[in-house]
């Protein structure tokens, strides 16, 4: 009689497919006449959001936009491109936010690659879309978004044409499976890759978001997360969950970010250790109360500047991702026994990755070369290795880079990391960013937070430069704050104070870094240069 | 080039089967030495009682427990009940758990429809299961919980030489769709019906416990909700979502209720609206503060109740959902523009069973004879039917009822209600209580709801009698406060003066109501009753 229990079958009443799209279908009616988006003097409902992602949806067929289509956006965070978030999905079609920073020849490529059906873009980057498309040597269709008055777009229909049309009706995909977005690398090395991201897995990661972040009903959501990284680490989805109400700035420089928490009492928002430190160090900054909840990525936060950010009334956790995991897999869940620590020792733990995220199932850090997990010593490295549902389906048109990393059943991340005693786990590095000086593993992330310390230091990233003795030895570039004085010599005894002096710098260049277009220093500019440097003598 | 968008596919990395056990599992390591369970003098984090869950399945493997087999279990809340809802899930059987308060006949029918291999039952319920066995004319083998040191049991085995093996390791379904759970219906009329719960349902439902009712960080839950109806609400594995800290007490008297909450500073626990009212007019009762978060479903609790509750530091959320759904699928979402309304018109509200759940993708309310939504005018009446990943895979061995219930691909819960123009949804009654008077449809919980308004009555019910004139007329039962004098007279001038004169009762019916062994008035023993008082003259 077992069989049975497995008998009855799936219908329409007790399986529905998993989309965000639901999220947004229930926050029409239950968070009907809340606040959903605030931007200048634009501020909408969730019923009035609702209506204009499904009217934007109507308008994007009318388009010929079809299940299956990729539709290219090039924008700043606004709420067009939140809309989009979900208007596009709503017709089974592919979201490819592309990032707005990037250099014409990237952008021509990711629109040549993702097939894109056709380009919806703010205006003010139509110059950026007009060169990418003489580089391609070819033209899609081209919807603007009006945003800006003084700026000239060359669409053929723009973003209010859309929202003109009568809402179209909810529908849902007909498998959870079903590709949702398209999000490109950023391609530090390389060409970008085009991670594909499914209704399934925004759904999970919108849910665990909440559960995770312990997002409570009707948080006041600053959108600094690009939402052309992870789908804004997929926030649009999450605050629908909650009725959350997401704050825009299309400006996102520290002083309209400040202006912007305090006048709308921000309560929530994500934003790169790089942000966070230029709000700290901004001369508008005044201390927070209440806190404000912050989730911080995409490069292990220097202790110092979690330690400013805290005396600012930034509750940070950090957490860490890739595009490849929809943004956030581990949080730095905070343990009550760290209230106790000091200040300094709090903030080491913080810069913690962490551990897994509700809807993870697994992250290991394994060594490759045996395949064992590396013991929980905070000193043996490997290579953190991902099972979740948020892990992406693979990478479009690209089965061998897919194949690779998804070897043995596991998402290989390529950060190289050591395991505490506790399972918290901590970055080292990228793994090619590893020094390794004399057989010693040195990290360029444990240098980096201590070249952080020194008061002077703005900026610092730390590679390998040839070693005739040790084969590498540590290499720093460091930025200094204005008229900061501070020679070679002074910092490199300010670091081997600190820690093991195999690891202190060997070499100090001071001035400006070379960042991506998403603010992260370019390490393989800099490796480049220690190379060109020659060995050190 | 489309189709490679769906080209990519699943493997370990990126599809893991939803299943509670994964909350468990990161429980273990991200909250270790938290604590889970506290009952009496036993104390246990996350990281033991994870052990011992899998040390329990690894016994009951030794016991020949296999994937699809039930196990039934009659256990009060206790921890190992708790501990038996991952146990059971980990080997891939099939947990039932059986309402201790039944009848020995119906845990008999239940024991024998459900299959079960074997049956883990606390030695104080000993002889309620000797007697089944007897009914049925034959034994099981028998696995006792030894709580109470004066009750013998008559098993072959304990809990605690389960607990004695080796932890077995982590293992999900191979498939989220598996039977998990089969709970019976309390079947007020007619024989109790077999539900059958999934791994991705229990999940979903977890996870959207956790976003709907906001659940912070390490809440302390305190157990009431037998776990023996929809699995406790599914709180047993949302709480490892969290790393709640569950206290157990076993005796749920009200005083006992009152001094767990006050010396656990309980935080958080769901209960029936009986219990509440229990709580409120405890002589031990003294307001909490900070407040207390509920959820109550199971009945419509009256206004009266909920304004008491609210004195006593009860922050009640009216949730509402069948066995069929896991429990609770609509809450009333509290709206800020309430807080502006008198006690009594907020109590309205809060009495509303409101709006769905995050997990849950659509609660109609269907007049069956159009098949149409019924209009937002808060007096039309219908039946609400949903559309859930937390829907029933079915009744075991039951496919004409299962047919039935999901005819036409929505579940069809037989609950009659109207919908408010806000979209909140308002139960007026089990279909078959609706009471039609002279072609008027008269809603048997709004008069009960009525009568809960006088001081002096302390339970009241009220179903159809049969009237010569109008067809049916409403007829009260009603149970008073010890001592307190009230005329059938007085109580039916007091219900005229609040609502329509059809609408107050005609007969009312003075003494002790009679209740399920789940504390449900069971109307079908008035209908019967009210039959047989003969037309009203």
């Amino acid at each position: 009689m077992h069989q049975q229990l497995d008998a009855p079958t799936r219908n329409a009443a007790n399986h529905v497919a998993l989309s965000p799209l639901s999220f947004l279908k229930r926050a029409e009616t239950v968070y009907a006449n809340l606040p959903a988006v605030t931007y200048g003097d634009t501020r909408r409902s969730w019923r009035e959001t609702a209506a204009r992602c499904r009217s934007a949806a109507a308008g994007l067929a009318a388009l010929g936009v079809k299940t299956g289509d990729t539709v290219a956006v090039l924008s700043p965070n606004i709420p067009e491109l939140f809309e989009l978030h979900y208007a596009v999905p709503l017709l089974g079609a592919v979201l490819n936010t592309i990032n707005t920073r990037l250099e014409p020849e990237t952008v021509a490529y990711i629109i040549d690659h993702s097939d894109a059906r056709l380009v919806i873009a703010d205006t003010a980057l139509a110059p950026l879309l007009r060169r990418a498309f003489e580089i391609n040597g070819r033209d899609l269709p081209v919807v603007d978004i009006t945003d800006l008055p003084d700026h000239a777009g060359f669409g053929q229909t723009t973003f209010d044409d859309l929202t003109a049309h009568p809402p179209m009706d909810w529908a849902l995909p007909q498998d959870e499976w079903q590709a949702l977005a398209l999000n490109y690398t950023s391609g530090t090395s390389g060409r970008p890759k085009g991670v594909i991201y499914h209704h399934r897995g925004a759904y999970l990661m919108a849910m665990g978001t909440v559960a995770g972040w312990a997002l409570p009903p009707h948080p006041t959501y600053l959108s600094v997360v690009p939402m052309f990284h992870c789908n804004g680490w997929n926030h649009p989805w999450a605050m629908a969950i909650v009725g959350g109400h997401i704050i825009f700035t299309r400006d996102i420089a520290p002083a309209k970010l400040l202006a912007a928490m305090g006048v709308h009492r921000v309560t929530h928002l994500g934003a790169a250790p790089i942000v966070l430190q230029m709000l700290c160090d901004s001369p508008d900054a005044r201390p927070f109360d209440p806190k404000i909840r912050v989730l911080t990525a995409g490069a292990p936060p220097p202790p110092a500047i979690l330690e400013k950010a805290s005396a600012l009334g930034l509750d940070v956790m950090q957490v860490y991702g890739l595009t490849e995991t929809y943004g956030h897999i581990s949080q730095c869940l905070w343990q009550e026994e760290w209230d106790r620590l000091p200040a300094g020792a709090r903030a080491e733990k913080q810069a913690q990755q962490g551990v897994a995220f509700p809807m993870v199932e697994d992250i290991r850090v394994v060594d490759r070369t045996t395949g064992a997990d590396v013991p929980r010593d905070g000193l043996t490295q490997g290579e953190i290795a991902i099972r979740s549902n948020t892990v992406m389906k693979g990478y479009y048109k690209n089965p061998s880079a897919t194949a690779e990393a998804f070897a043995g059943g596991w998402f290989w991340s390529g950060d190289a990391a050591v395991v505490h005693s506790d399972g918290y786990v901590q970055i080292r590095d990228r793994l090619k960013d590893v020094i390794i000086s004399g057989g010693e593993n040195i990290s360029s992330v444990e240098v980096e937070a201590v070249l952080y310390r020194h008061p002077a230091v703005l900026a610092a990233a730390v590679v390998a430069r040839p070693d005739p003795k040790w084969g590498e030895s540590p290499c720093a570039f460091v930025e200094l704050r204005d008229g900061a004085p501070l020679t070679e010599a002074e910092l490199i005894a300010f670091c081997r104070d600190r820690i093991a002096h195999f690891k202190a710098p060997k070499t100090v260049i001071f001035g400006a870094l070379p960042k991506t277009a998403t603010g992260k220093i370019q390490k393989f500019v800099l490796r480049a240069a220690a190379r060109d440097l020659g060995p050190k003598s």
